[in-house]
């Protein structure tokens, strides 16, 4: 059965980002994934990587990326830490599901990112990265919601194109541990378009979960 | 006396990238500059926008968003975050000082911008963005480390170019708030290099410093 983790943050639990989120894994259920959810707000989630990501840190002058290679070897990543690891290195299927803050991951998953892409263990340090990377063979992708409507995005617009702004989360992160990147479903400015528009996106995350083998790739 | 805001994020106090915020500093107060320093990890700041931002959030459907518009006319920010939204509204110069994380900002700089950006105060709702927005005519810039050479950025390369991994930050948080964004100054992979190296870069950065006026502008 193959396996799908969906990490999500948004602080409400109502929001039609979570809306997304939860027809997003109905969908992969009913293709017979079996899906797992980390509910970053909901639990808690730290965003700092530091000292607390380890069991046993060395004392001194800290570093990351040394503390995490140890971590990997020895096995002493802090609780939290081990368990979205152990949820990763499972999932076939890995599906960020979010706002678009600030043309980014809301900070609770960037702290995700920071903490559980772990050099040692998700990535580096043996494991390798891009088409070397550990996660090789494995698919990914954004599901999110803008503030913006899709027309504030292009070459002319402030904002840019949409793919230059997401090129450090699907290039950076994504294909940087192996992944093949599939296309982002975008919710497209919930909060000013009718019932009828948000029931149609929903249509379209359904539609996009039920055929992610004909899906787009960004890379890979 | 202008006034410089530097936001600092890294864990470790004796690591290269406090070194270079603090040669920043430094050259800044010399340069007639009055200097903030907010360091993230040393105020244990807290990344997750959410409820906790507001000292009288509504019940109910929590819209972060809306939120912050109702927190900037009444004042009812939460301590941390308005006392931060006060160095930023008043700084002339603002520098964003960290260690380049999966190609972005540390979750908790993420986080800082996801919750002191806010709408109503920083941008949007009667304030603007972009060439209206609230900072326009002021300054900033990023200074930051990497872990890898600066060859493993370009056209060719697995990373892309740097100006494109850092598209999101420059023109999405900086120039959309209306800041004229200068280049950023960039410690190449320091754990890699010598110490002499390092100093030469401390050196780059003290110049980069006293020669503001005279840097290129990435936008504005």
């Amino acid at each position: 059965m193959p396996r799908a983790l969906i990490v999500h943050a948004h602080p409400e639990p109502g929001s039609f980002c979570a809306a997304q989120m939860r027809e997003a894994a109905g969908t992969l259920q009913a293709q017979g994934y079996e899906v797992q959810i980390s509910d970053l707000y909901a639990q808690g989630w730290s965003a700092g990587l530091g000292r607390g990501d380890f069991t046993h840190p060395q004392g001194g002058h800290f570093k990351p990326q040394a503390e995490q290679v140890r971590a990997a070897q020895d096995h002493t990543f802090a609780p939290d830490v081990a368990a979205e690891l152990e949820k990763l290195l499972g999932a076939d299927l890995l599906v960020f599901s979010f706002p678009l803050w600030w043309f980014s991951l809301p900070a609770l998953l960037k702290g995700w990112v920071d903490r559980v892409f772990a050099m040692g263990a998700a990535y580096g340090a043996g494991v390798g990265t891009y088409d070397k990377g550990r996660f090789v063979g494995r698919r990914a992708l954004l599901l999110f919601t803008t503030g913006g409507p899709e027309s504030a995005y292009g070459p002319q617009a402030d904002n840019g194109e949409l793919e230059t702004v997401l090129f450090h989360v699907h290039n950076g992160m994504l294909r940087f541990a192996g992944y093949t990147v599939l296309a982002p479903v975008v919710g497209f400015s919930p909060v000013r378009v009718s019932d009828d528009e948000r029931a149609a996106q929903l249509g379209r995350v359904r539609e996009a979960f039920q055929t992610l083998d004909q899906r787009t790739k960004v890379f890979g």
